[in-house]
């Protein structure tokens, strides 16, 4: 008999396990259901949409359902809301086309994702309060901040600042709040945020740090933004204020919920649940640095979780995920910022003893025109040299390949040493001819080299 | 009694030797002799000033031998040529400034370099055939080429490319022979470098391939290059079919020549005279993945053997360097292109079984506009998955980051599992959601995942 595997979420994780699923077995009964109109979609292409540089929000996908369906073999239902989720007569109800369906399966994927956290604040229903989600919702967010002059971001993570900058572009005032002392908070370290600050402010963004939210106002619509320091007059507010797992359907599966609150699942991608398995952004992983539990929900990881959770729904542990480092690239106006492994304030909270000293370098050899300054700085533990992580910041693209290659080294567990002998490439206008990683890692050997 | 170290050479190797010396020992007696005018010069420069991209040949070099001397308590002679080095009574033969003097040594660091290959050709000695070398000659290349209107260039290699460039960019029409197949024809495949050629092409180079220079002709400057196809009038001619290790004084020391025709040194950078190092482009050293000897002539790789055999001088067996894998980048006109470790053809003439898949990726997200293709391959060993090494070209810099992501993964050993499951960074405009180097990577694992 075929095996059954139904894929509850049709977004990067899900999408992938659908088809890793088809790719390790032939004969599979493969099911998706997606609750919206998309799949494998782009959540991270939204800013870019509602900025005006993508032009229609459904190019934030890689394939529409039938295609995807027809190539791959699978059985694609989208606008398909899962109701239920029975794990003792193993099928799922489903609200789809005005009808509730059931549908049997041996092996479930769980690929409900994340979904925007709201804070419990007073105002958040008010209109012109958006929060950014998926694909399917975009066009609503674009309408309505187009007719807003004064818009303020909520929260100054990876999502609020791309929406801060798609929304500063197209001419209207932004006041960007946020809780912490730094934008990407809990991401980047102080010194390298501070880069982005002065970046953000020279774009004409009112930046409002250290400033929580207390309440936004308004009578039907949003009229103003209240924190301890002010009242802020203000036509619509995006809030980015970070997201949380999409546990509901897991937990009425009777999984068990990690301590980051997302579903705990093992290397192979199983939850506490027989059969039942969890990936992407609704899963826990491992930080493969600290080996302790973590969530970071990103689409490259959650890609790779759905494979591996593909694979195993139809072949039974024939792959394991490592986990995660949580590496990471944005762009704030002219800057790339770029980050991987543990940052100073992670390492020191994690009890590491550490060593780091941030540096200015150049994207070209010194007598080559053109050339962006590159600011990095490498998080190394200080008795052993073992680096930790890595934050770039510069206005030339290449952090983003660099900070790749400092995730490689904190997952081959490189010392300042293997990192100064590494061999990397050298040409006059791709960089200097110390290489500005090795020149980082050679600050912190103490004049070894 | 304080050490006395002597340095013969003041390019990457040399200037880094001495340099690290004072940084180890604070009492050294560390002297620095250069035959040319300049220390510390960058050769790599040259194309860019030829080509007018960089304003002034004295810009092609760190710091001025005075300033260098100065700040670090190094005494520095340019225009000094060493005559003589004498490993029984440790003392070198120098001339400068119209006499011979002498200087003793305990350690003594042979950083000579390379020179260019002159081919044993009929003319190479007509007026208006020039090689490339030292800064210090830069100008004189400069200045003939801006009076030719017809320039041919011998050789594809790196150096060949980027003169191509240099001189086609200023308008002149430029034959470009190579005597193999393609260009980078020792160091790239040829179907990566088959892209090159297009673009070469595209920007009105006059590309010559599979046709060797026999010889080239003229009464007192050159007027023609001969090749078994045809008879060519030139005003120029750039001779770049490689270099060759200046291995004279070495040889007169007594060190060990090596099978690659460079100065034999061990990991410590000692050749097989005591206290006599070499570093450099003078040296031999190890291919890290072969394990055998290796000779490649790049800047990185001097200036970290110099930093080696100037730290062992003054503290004997102090730093070890580990090797190289050959790690490189240059531009030819819009594309950049990149390589590291071993591409098929050096795989396959080392006895490896191996895989390659060449592929096409994107710069961006599919969605985002700007996006530009990037070709990779990546080598692997058939049986094991292990990566062995990778070529990419791009119009986009980027791949001057990813060819060091790939070095650093040949270098620990990485498989094609440990690529797909590194935790790489991702946003819509810096790459595809499946990063190019993990899609390179897939394709080679035979839809495992």
């Amino acid at each position: 008999m075929a095996i059954k595997a139904i894929i509850i979420g049709g977004g990067a994780a899900g999408a992938s396990a659908a088809a890793r699923a088809r790719r390790w077995s032939q004969d599979a009964d493969i099911r998706l259901f997606e609750a919206g109109s998309m799949i494998t979609h782009a959540p991270c292409g939204i800013p870019y949409y509602v900025g005006g540089v993508v032009g229609d929000a459904s190019m934030l996908k890689t394939y529409s359902p039938s295609e995807f369906g027809k190539r791959r073999n699978i059985d694609v239902h989208v606008n398909a809301r899962v109701t239920k989720v029975d794990v003792i007569d193993k099928e799922i109800r489903v609200l789809e086309g005005g009808s509730e369906n059931t549908y049997e399966w041996d092996r479930l994927i769980i690929a409900t994702g994340a979904k925007p956290s709201v804070p419990r604040m007073e105002g958040v229903g008010l209109k012109g309060v958006y929060t950014v989600r998926i694909p399917d919702g975009a066009p609503e967010i674009k309408m309505g901040l187009e007719g807003a002059s004064n818009v303020a971001v909520v929260g100054g993570g990876y999502i609020g600042l791309e929406m801060t900058e798609a929304v500063r572009r197209s001419g209207k005032r932004v006041l960007l709040f946020e809780a912490l002392e730094h934008v990407l908070p809990t991401t980047f370290d102080d010194d390298v945020a501070g880069i982005l600050h002065e970046e953000l402010r020279a774009n004409g963004v009112e930046l409002h740090l250290s400033e929580p939210v207390l309440r936004i106002e308004g009578r039907d619509r949003v009229e103003r933004v209240i924190t301890e320091k002010g009242s802020y007059p203000i036509d619509a507010v995006v809030l980015a204020i970070g997201v949380k797992p999409d546990v509901d359907l897991a937990i009425e599966a009777g999984a068990r919920i990690g301590e980051t609150g997302a579903v705990h699942v093992n290397e192979y991608m199983e939850t506490s649940v027989p059969d039942v398995y969890a990936a992407g952004d609704v899963a826990e992983t491992r930080n493969m640095l600290t080996d302790k539990r973590a969530w970071i929900p990103l689409a490259p990881p959650a890609n790779k979780m759905g494979q591996v959770a593909g694979a195993n729904s139809v072949s039974p542990r024939s792959l394991k995920f490592p986990g995660v480092l949580g590496t990471a690239v944005t762009k704030v106006f002219g800057y790339y910022a770029a980050r991987t492994g543990l940052v100073d304030s992670q390492a020191l909270h994690e009890g590491y003893t550490i060593e780091s000293r941030p540096i200015k370098t150049r994207s070209t050899a010194e007598y080559y025109p053109e050339g962006e300054t590159i600011h990095i700085k490498l998080t190394v533990e200080k008795d052993t040299g073992r680096l930790l992580g890595g934050q770039m910041v510069s206005r030339d693209k290449i952090v983003a390949g660099y900070i790749d290659l400092i995730a490689a080294f904190v997952t081959f567990n490189a010392r300042i040493d293997d990192i100064f002998f590494s061999d990397l490439s050298y040409s006059p206008l791709t960089s200097p001819v110390w290489h500005p990683v090795i020149t980082a890692a050679r600050v912190l050997s103490h004049g070894r080299f």
